[in-house]
């Protein structure tokens, strides 16, 4: 396979949290990244920097000559890009990052060759991460790209999967839950261990252990605690002892409820 | 110090989850332990068998020369322990290890000296556990105790803090939203995953990330996704996508509205 055909040139749309994980990993992979291109002047600099290339905060000086063209920018700024990211080059491959925004949002662009490429992770410049073995969930519109696209995908991480638009919205609810909703419910843990006097770290074996249970256990047999026994004597109490905390209280009897309703026999 | 000092002569009353992990950590630390006691006669077996000693699913035979009995059973059965187990042996040291029961439960025996050694964490018999690194809160009756106890504590772990029983309560419902609601929502997500044809697996490496954040960051700042930038598109979409799953709805629901209300600018 000639250098061409294995490498492709990149554009990178956006200095977020994601540009800045997968354009390092672009990098890395020895894809040629042509310029990255964004609202944030600070941002778009560091993220240049860091990959070697030029910034831009301009669409009209986007180079036109890119194989491929990544948006990784917010949900709802890409409809409004579309048109005018695509006008620069109609035949290059444009692809976004997005969990909820359907393939067929670049329809209404002037490409024909278009897909996503969607990372599943939570991204932060604060903390390197280990890019290949990041699931990525690839889709094109037409059949012939999915093959380019899988290559590009494979040489950034070795968990490559193809995904439909409907079901990756469901793995990105999925991961709103295990990511988003579970780091909120660290956070009520730590004003609770904060009434308590005590520091969060406390917590940190206990949310480890939790997190590295499900490598061996499915979830659904992970679970202990009052409500799976449905322990009401110790459930009464720790509503009572939310009672000044009524948004932990809410959380506390939905959940608490969901659980034994997850776990009643099936009849 | 004295090998007598040093080291407690235990009776371990309860064969379960946490006897299972306790027992093994104070056999460790070099604590003779006399007897398990349980009512489970496969478990009180099991774990006897663990620990080198000697079972049995008889109260009545409870060796009573031991120097300290720790009971690891259910928050509902000790309670109607008490009364029989203090009688055995009045002037021994009585622990109990649950999060939600208070020192006073005690109260109702005919011992004088109590306490409580509570561990956070979760503990299930498959998989072993660095005892060491398990946080434990300790309280006793008499102040004369606690020096006792606290030694006895630190010879099983390297993380030993007081705690009153109205603070360990708050411990616990920190610990039930941590570990108990966080795995729920682990199964919750995995349902999700399932019904987008992917194995469970492709959400590990983001549950685990999420966990290794908040070595880093405070689960307030580790914040992300679309509940913290209110993003009513996304939020929208996906609770039309769970509009036939009503229990995973209403989570969503909550924790979304609770995130947005915990992030808002204090005025």
């Amino acid at each position: 396979m000639s250098f061409a055909a294995k490498h492709q040139s990149v554009v990178l749309i956006g200095s977020g949290n994601v540009a800045w994980h997968l354009g390092r990993a672009i990098a890395r992979a020895g894809h040629p990244i042509l310029q990255v291109v964004g609202r944030n002047k600070q941002a778009v600099t560091e993220l240049a920097h860091r990959l070697q290339t030029v910034g831009s905060t301009q669409l009209e000086e986007m180079v036109p000559t890119a194989a491929v063209y990544i948006a990784a920018v917010k949900d709802d700024a890409l409809p409004l890009l579309i048109p005018r990211l695509t006008a620069v080059n109609p035949h290059a491959l444009f692809l976004h990052t997005a969990g909820s925004l359907p393939l067929d949002v670049w329809s209404q662009g002037q490409a024909a060759r278009y897909g996503v490429l969607y990372p599943l992770q939570t991204f932060s410049k604060q903390a390197d991460i280990d890019f290949s073995a990041v699931p990525l969930f690839v889709e094109t519109a037409r059949e012939e790209d999915m093959h380019r696209l899988t290559t590009f995908a494979r040489s950034l991480s070795s968990k490559v999967f193809p995904l439909d638009s409907e079901r990756r919205m469901k793995l990105h609810i999925a991961a709103v839950f295990a990511n988003n909703f579970t780091n909120h419910l660290y956070h009520r843990a730590a004003r609770l261990v904060s009434e308590a006097d005590l520091p969060f770290e406390v917590l940190l074996p206990l949310i480890d252990e939790t997190a590295d249970k499900v490598h061996r256990l499915l979830p659904h047999e992970a679970q202990t605690g009052p409500a799976v026994r449905n322990d009401r004597r110790v459930i009464d109490s720790h509503l009572r002892a939310l009672a000044s905390q009524p948004g932990a209280q809410r959380i506390y009897e939905l959940l608490t409820q969901d659980i034994h309703e997850q776990h009643q026999p099936r009849s």
